[in-house]
C-alpha cells in the first residue's frame, strides 16, 4: 500500500523539475571539452544532470589526463597526445612540490612562470592534437550536436564550437586577464573590483587600488604565452580573412556559466548573459559509508575536523606533514585528513589519514566543526554550503583571494602554509571552533547563499537547455560588440562635441572682437592719428 | 471519485510554489507606497500574489487618485491631500487631450512642461501631506512592518522607508535621468545603451550617439523640479546633519524590481540587485465573458483587432476619432476599441465600443490578429507575451522609445498619431495582418520571453520575501557606493602613477645629462678655454 502511495512520485518529481527548470525538450546532443583538474569535477556534475535529462552527451579529451574517466553517464572520445600520462603526472607532482619549496621571490617567480609555460605548452600541443585530428574532427562534425558545453581557461572548446558553427556555453570560476569582461563586454571597474591574485577586498585603500591597476599588467605576460597560441591555431583552422583573436574567441559564447555568486564573490557590474552558480558542486548529496560513519560517531561531543588540500595536492613534504600532524594532535576533535603520501611518523591517535574522503557528505554532518581547505573554490562553496568554519591554507592561483574573501566576512582564519608553525595552526583551529563568532558568520553566509529562487545546478541545466532551444542567445549579446574602444568610450562624440563647444567660443570672441574693433576701433586709430598729427 | 483525485490538487500547488520560488516565509507585513496610474496595475499583481502567500498588504495612497481604490487583498490606508478628486481628474483629462492637440514645436514644449510641472507639484504636495500626517505616520510606525515596497518614480516611498528605518523593494519601468544607475552604481555607457525619448536603439550612427549624449542633459531640467523637492523634504524629516540627496535616496533599495527584459529592451550592463521582472502583468489570464467571448465568435475567420491607448487614454478628439473610425471599418476585422467619447457618427459595423476590455485575456485567444496600442510597457509586453503583432501610436513619455524597439525587431509598425492619415492606419493594420513576417518575429519574441527558469511574478515575490526573510540584501550592494567618482573612475590612481612614470623619466634624464655633463662638460669647458685662450 504504502509503495502504492508513492508510486506516483516519479512522475511528480519529473512535473516538478518540468516546472522549475522551464519545459522539456526533446533529447539533444551536447559536446563537452572540458578543462583538467577541479574545473571538470564541477563540470561534470552538470553533464550528469543534462544526462539526466534526456541529452546524449559527448566529453572530449587527451588520452593523458588527470581526472577525465570514462563514466556512464557520457561517452567519453579520447585523442592521442604528444606526451605520455607518465609525463603528464610527473609535471603535476613536480608542481604540486613546488608549492611547499622555500625559495627567494626570485627563484619561486621564475619556477612558477616555468610551470605555467609547461603547462601552457601541454594544453596548447593537446588542442593540437584535437584540431588536427581529423578523423575525430570529420565524426564530430557529422554527430550534429546542439551546443559545446567548455570551460575557456582551455580555449579549444571555443574553436572547435566556431569550427563547427554551433554555438557555445561556457562553464567557468575565472579567467585571468579579465578575459570573461572583454568576452561579455562587461564594465569591470578596477577601483572596487578586487583583480585576480591580488588578494584585496572590495574596499581598497589608495596603495590597494594602485596594487589593483598594475597586477593585471603583470598578468598580462602570462596570458600571452597562455592565449596567444590560440589565436594563430583559430585562424589556421577558420581560414577567415582577418586573424582570429583570443577576445573574439571569448566572445563567441552565447551563455557564460560563471561558479560564483555575491555571498563568496563581491557585488559587481554584471552582463545578462552571465548567469551565476556558486555553489554548484553542493547539490549532490549521499549518506555517509560505513567507514566514515564509523569515524564520525566515534569522535563524540568534539565532532570532527574536515581536512583536505584539493584534488592536486594529495602529499606534502615530510617536513610539513610532521608540523600539520603535530598541530592537529593538539585539539580533541577527529581530524579526517586527505593524505597520500608517507604517514607522518608523530601522527595522533585523534588524525586519521584518507586516501579520498566524501568531502561535501562530511562537511554536511552536524559534528563537523571546522574544514581545513586550501580554498578552492569547490572547497570554499562547499563550506558555506554546510556553514563549516575554515582554517585556509591558500597554494596557489586564485586560493589566496577566495581566502581573502571568507577572512573579510569573519568565516574563517588563512595561514601562509609555508611560513606557519605547529602553533599557527593548532591556535586557528581552536579559535574556528570555539569562537562563535566564525560559526555564526559561516552561518550568515549559508543561508544567504542557500535562498535562492532556484537551484544553481537546475540554472545550468536551464541555460544550456535554453541555448540548444534557441540556437543561442544572441538577444543577450549587447551591441558594444559591434564598437570600437572610442566609440564604446564615446571618445568621438565627446571630441566632436569639444570641438562644436570651442567652434562656437572662438566664433563668437573673433565675433566680439570685430565687433568691439568696429565700434571703438575707429575712435582709437582716430586718437592715435591726431596723437600723431600733434607729434 | 473525480472530486476525490482532484483533491490533493492545492496541497500540490502549494508545494510547487514553495519549490519554485524558495522557502516559505512566516506571514510578514508590507508597506506599499505605490505610484498612480498605470505603474500601480502591474504593482497591484505583485500586492495581490504576496497577499495569497499570508502576508498582510497595506497600501497607503492620497484620497485623490486615479486607479487606487479599495480591493479585497490589501488595506487602504489614505489621506487627506490639498487638491480634490475633481481638481486631480480634471488635470488629467487636459493632459491626455493635449496630446492631440497640434501645435508648434515651441508650444507642445511649454505646454508640456507646464503639465509635468503641474505634475510634479501635486505628486510633491502629496508626498508633504502624506510625511506631515503625524497621526498616520506614528500608526505606520507603530505597525513594525518588515518592508516597504515602493515605486520610486514618486520618492515619498523612499523617504518613508528611510524615516521608518525599512528595507525598502523598488518596482518601476523606469525613471529619468539615469537615476537608477546612480541608485544602483551600474555602469551605464552612453555608446550603446538609448537613453529614454531618444527613440534610439541599440546600434546608432555618430549622430545618434551625439543625440544620446545631449537628451539627458535636457532631461536633468525635468528632474530638476521633479526630484529636487523630496531632497528638502526628506532632509528635514530624518534630521541628518547633511542633506539628503536624491542618489542617497535611489540608492537605499535593496532590491529594484524592474519591468523589463532583454527580449524587449536590450542588452546592456546590470547589477545583482536589479531583478528583471518584464511581462509581470501578463501573469493572470482569466476566461472570456460572455459578451467578449460572443464578439470573438462573431468575428468568423477574420477573428480580432484589440484596440486600446491605455489607462490615462480612453477619450480622444472627435476628428481624430472618426479619422480612426474610417481605418478600421477598412479591414474585415471586427475591431474591439476601448473608447468612452462620443461615437464618431463614421463607426463602422465591425468596430465595437466597449468602455473597458479584458486586454490580455483578448490578446490570448487564438483568434487575436493585431494589437492597436499606445505601445505603454504594459500593452507591449501583453502583445509578446500572446504574440499578437502591433501597430504602434505613441503618446508620451517612453512609449516611442517601446515603439521603436519593437520596430526595429519587426514586430510591429509605429504611427505619428497626430500626422498618420486614414489611409495609413489601414496599411498598416493590413500589413501586420497580412505579412507573415510580422507574425513570426512577435513569435520568436514570445517563445524568447516566455523561456525562463522562474516566473516574473514569482521572482518578484521571491526578492521581497528575500528582503523580509534577510532585512535586507547588504551583500548585493556594491562597494562602488563608498567611492567618489573621481576614484571610482581610478582618476587618483592614474594621476599617481602618471606622477610616477613622469617623475622616474625626468629624474633618469637629469642624472643623464648630469653623467654627460661628467663625462664629456670638462672637454667640452676645456676646448672652450682653449678656444678663448686662442682668442
Amino acid at each position: 500500500m504504502a509503495a502504492g502511495f508513492l508510486a506516483p512520485l516519479p512522475v511528480l518529481t519529473g512535473l516538478l523539475v518540468i516546472l522549475c527548470v522551464g519545459r522539456w525538450v526533446e533529447g539533444g546532443k551536447v559536446l563537452v571539452v572540458p578543462m583538467d583538474g577541479s574545473h571538470w569535477l564541477s563540470m561534470k556534475k552538470a553533464v550528469q544532470k543534462l544526462h539526466a535529462r534526456g541529452h546524449q552527451m559527448v566529453v572530449v579529451s587527451p588520452e593523458s589526463n588527470m581526472h577525465i574517466k570514462e563514466e556512464d553517464f557520457f561517452t567519453l572520445t579520447t585523442y592521442a597526445t604528444p606526451y605520455t600520462q607518465e609525463e603528464f603526472d610527473r609535471f603535476l607532482l613536480g608542481q604540486s612540490y613546488l608549492v611547499f619549496q622555500r625559495m627567494s621571490f626570485l627563484k619561486t617567480f621564475l619556477k612558477t612562470m616555468e610551470g605555467l609555460k609547461t603547462a601552457a605548452l601541454i594544453f596548447q600541443r593537446s588542442c593540437e592534437s584535437l584540431m588536427h585530428n581529423k578523423n575525430l574532427i570529420r565524426h564530430l562534425n557529422a554527430s550534429s550536436f546542439d551546443v559545446v558545453l567548455t570551460d575557456p581557461v582551455y580555449p579549444c572548446g571555443a574553436i572547435m564550437a566556431r569550427y563547427l558553427s554551433l554555438p557555445s556555453v561556457f562553464f567557468l570560476r575565472n579567467i585571468p586577464c579579465d578575459l570573461e569582461s572583454e568576452g561579455t563586454q562587461c564594465p569591470n571597474p578596477s577601483s572596487y573590483i578586487p583583480r585576480l591574485l591580488t588578494r584585496n577586498s572590495d574596499h581598497m585603500t589608495f596603495l590597494q587600488r594602485v596594487k589593483n591597476m598594475l597586477y593585471p599588467l603583470a598578468l598580462k605576460y602570462f596570458c600571452h604565452f597562455s592565449f596567444t597560441p590560440y589565436e594563430s591555431l583559430a585562424s589556421e583552422l577558420l581560414q577567415r580573412e582577418k586573424d582570429v583573436t583570443v577576445q573574439e574567441l571569448m566572445g563567441s559564447a552565447s551563455i557564460w556559466l560563471l561558479k560564483g555568486d555575491f555571498v563568496k564573490d563581491y557585488s559587481r557590474p554584471i552582463m545578462p548573459s552571465m548567469v551565476f552558480v556558486g555553489g554548484i558542486n553542493c547539490a549532490s548529496k549521499n549518506p555517509l559509508s560505513k567507514e566514515f560513519e564509523a569515524y564520525v560517531n566515534a569522535s563524540g561531543e568534539h565532532g570532527i575536523v574536515v581536512f583536505s588540500l584539493g584534488s592536486m595536492v594529495s602529499d606534502i613534504p615530510e617536513k610539513k606533514a610532521m608540523e600539520i600532524a603535530d598541530a592537529l594532535g593538539k585539539i580533541p576533535q577527529t581530524v579526517l585528513w586527505r593524505y597520500t603520501g608517507t604517514p607522518p611518523p608523530n601522527l595522533s591517535k585523534n588524525t586519521i589519514l584518507v586516501k579520498w574522503l566524501p568531502q561535501n557528505d562530511l562537511l554536511g554532518h552536524p559534528k563537523a566543526r571546522a574544514f581545513i581547505t586550501h580554498s578552492g573554490s569547490h572547497g570554499i562553496y562547499e563550506g558555506i554550503c554546510n556553514g563549516v568554519p575554515m582554517v585556509m591554507l591558500p597554494l596557489f592561483g586564485d586560493q589566496m583571494d577566495n581566502a581573502k574573501r571568507m577572512e573579510t566576512r569573519g568565516a574563517g582564519v588563512t595561514l601562509n602554509v609555508l611560513e606557519m608553525t605547529s602553533e599557527d595552526l593548532a591556535n586557528a583551529l581552536k579559535a574556528v571552533i570555539t569562537d562563535k563568532s566564525y560559526k555564526e558568520n559561516i552561518m550568515h553566509l549559508s543561508r544567504l547563499h542557500k535562498d535562492r529562487p532556484i537551484e544553481p545546478l537546475d540554472l545550468a541545466v536551464f541555460w544550456v537547455e535554453f541555448v540548444m532551444r534557441h540556437k543561442g542567445a544572441p538577444h543577450l549579446r549587447p551591441a558594444a560588440h559591434d564598437l570600437t574602444w572610442y566609440q564604446y568610450h564615446s571618445l568621438d562624440v565627446i571630441g566632436f562635441l569639444l570641438a562644436v563647444v570651442l567652434g562656437v567660443v572662438f566664433i563668437t570672441y573673433k565675433c566680439c572682437a570685430f565687433g568691439c574693433r568696429k565700434c571703438f576701433g575707429k575712435k582709437g586709430r582716430v586718437k592715435k592719428s591726431h596723437k600723431s598729427k600733434a607729434h
